[in-house]
């Protein structure tokens, strides 16, 4: 990745409320996207001034029935006859559409971009989803063969725990901390901590005259295997993001023509994207994520700055190892120690490097085509001091956020800079 | 649209051949036409310069059951780790991923990329890819009110000849006059005449001994309902694209680094883009597209060049009142009066304006994603004077690409120059 021909900076972003929304479409959702992050621009947001959209989503195809959906979205905020184009790279569809509207803007071509992401899961049983998340995987050698994504990961984390001896309480640890976060973010699917469940399901319980919990810690609460059933071993429902319908969007500039509408800007001072073999079986190794590796080398050397720069990470927490892989492949942590980091609260809030402030993909909530645009919602909350409840101790100079699609097919990663 | 930062260059494509190939998966066809492009490099096309490849492509979700095909396409040709992005605005796909490789290269972050087409579309049985395809309609307004695209250019081919006194033979001229071209295009699904076809079936009927034809005229064989049956009236079967497999390759290059590749590259002087609402019946008027109206407009502009001065086009014939809308689209007709041009011969190989010498989409296949980078080879071999036996009688110093999505949710206009 060389030098861009122009600076890009992040003028407002915004998310609808992530979760189940029977009644609601995929337009509306962006829609509630849309005028979130109208609200979010400090000078006023003229939507004349939006010249292309690109919108990130997995597959409304498969999901709604929809294809070509960027037109759509495009009209139904009232920006046709802009263009309007969808990018797909399963999970990491909306990073990879960020990625390419500041190329867009760094071409030349466009001044103001409108960057969003969308995903209507609901429409679906349970086992439609896991179907239709499978066609990120490779439909002709891998699904055949009997994977589904929690298989996927649950073989990545097997092969993490041999290599490096982790444990499996490593991984639960991901998720406490993680609902710790979203349970301060009101956008969030579910926004309660595991003490929070805990408490609920003894209230219900008494309520209700049925036996009481037992539990006395929130690992209590993990190791059941009624309230925290097996997925795909080790992982457990707790280490799985959920099923999510929401949208994400950022308004992307030209950096010279930042100050027209906000003070206090984002710049995106680097960006990075890879790729690998769709196959599992096709891949080096398990225990990390190539196109990770790959990607976040090319921000950081773009941005000049290096994993000790960055203060706080919104990463790609599908299932809880792919997080402490992440942390390692991010270069924050030497391979082999992520999951010693995770449990000793290092990426807490209040750790060394805070990761998931937002609550991640496994507390917010995981509307796949959106997730990666609503990492940089996150951001944009932390480094301006906005994030409320869920606000780090720190001054945030310096972001990064990394979205994966499938088992890492797809990694792109973005560094912001607040000045 | 405002100039790039930096100019773009073609520097080899290829394609693979369009047609029905059950045996085949989008694989497959992407490796045989980036094998197609790696060996029209005229000093050799090496791999390792390629650094990001956009891959243009409707549905592999619901053709093959395959999402987030683009890293599969990389790996799978050996380009794995670049950064692989899908680009989705249904059949302008490739269209749009160009224009993407464009905007990419222009901001700086590569210097060389590959951009690639793939639609596997024989998978599914005919009224299969006919629901397939209207996915990208609008799916909550119009498809459950029973339109299918043979519907909607129906309705706009109706619209047409009410308001311009058009008649169905101009539209079945236009059918004439691409398999004409097509007969001559060695890649082309159907690579024969009205009349080669005509001679074909009443070769048959005489060996078989059953009742010969009469036709005199290839009018006449249009005219006849078991030849050539009602679709949706006012358009016959020879009015519509077939159904078809195919993949497109063009290999994209920072302008100042082409000669490397090749001493006669082609400069994309012009891009354009724009969308429209989903549904017909949120558009002003059904006898124009207006998304190609304002994507040309960019083009010309960003290009400096007029309508006049654009000596072939490959247009979106997607059925044949397509071509019609786009010949007074692109402003080389009046509105009104591209069907009269196409009685007169205006827009064949020996016309004013050459239309669609590949045989477009009506005689070449249409694998939707596929179509729009598919017809940057035709121009490609034309401009550089080796198209065979369809080669145009003139030098071919600017041409034109029109590649549209839907019925006009999305359009994407290119200006190439050979200087």
């Amino acid at each position: 990745m060389k030098k861009l021909n122009r600076g890009v900076a992040i003028v407002g972003t915004g998310m609808s409320r992530f979760g189940s929304f029977p009644e609601k479409t995929t337009r509306d959702l962006f829609v509630e996207a849309y005028q979130d992050m109208s609200a979010s621009v400090d000078k006023g947001f003229d939507p004349n001034d939006v010249e292309a959209v690109y919108i990130g989503n997995f597959s409304s195809d498969l999901f709604e029935g929809q294809g070509h959906i960027a037109p759509i979205m495009a009209d139904w905020v009232g920006l046709a006859p802009r263009a309007a184009t969808r990018i797909e790279d399963a999970c990491a569809s909306s990073g990879v559409a960020l990625r390419q509207g500041i190329l867009a803007i760094a071409s030349g071509a466009y001044d103001v971009v409108l960057v969003g992401g969308t995903e209507k899961m609901s429409n679906l049983p349970t086992a439609g989803v896991t179907d239709a998340l499978a066609t990120a995987g490779d439909m002709l050698f891998e699904i055949p063969a009997g994977f589904t994504f929690p298989g996927f990961y649950a073989a990545m984390a097997t092969a993490y725990m041999k290599r490096y001896g982790a444990s499996a309480d490593a991984l639960l640890q991901v998720g406490i901390k993680n609902h710790e976060n979203g349970k301060f973010n009101p956008k969030a699917q579910f926004q309660a901590s595991i003490s929070d469940m805990m408490a609920g399901r003894i209230a219900k319980a008494q309520q209700r005259g049925l036996p009481v919990p037992t539990w006395q810690t929130e690992m209590d609460f993990m190791h059941d295997d009624k309230a925290n059933p097996l997925i795909a071993w080790p992982l457990r429902l707790f280490d799985c993001s959920p099923v999510t319908d929401g949208a994400s969007a950022v308004l992307l500039v030209g950096e010279e023509l930042a100050k027209r509408f906000t003070d206090d800007p984002l710049y995106v001072i680097g960006s990075g994207q890879a790729s690998d073999a769709a196959a599992l079986h096709d891949r080096a190794e398990l225990t990390s994520i190539r196109a990770a590796q790959v990607a976040s080398r090319q921000a950081y050397e773009m941005a000049g700055v290096t994993p000790d720069d960055i203060k706080i990470a919104e990463v790609h927490d599908c299932f809880t190892i792919a997080e402490i892989i992440a942390t390692e492949d991010l270069g924050f942590f030497a391979p082999g120690t992520g999951h010693e980091a995770a449990e000793e609260g290092l990426t807490s809030r209040y750790g060394l490097k805070p990761i998931n402030t937002s609550g991640g993909l496994k507390s917010k909530g995981h509307p796949v085509g959106a997730s990666g645009a609503a990492q940089a919602v996150e951001v944009w909350k932390q480094m301006r001091g906005s994030a409320g409840e869920r606000q780090v101790d720190r001054d945030v100079d310096l972001a990064i956020t990394h979205n994966v699609g499938g088992t890492g097919q797809t990694c792109v990663v973005h560094i912001y800079e607040r000045r």
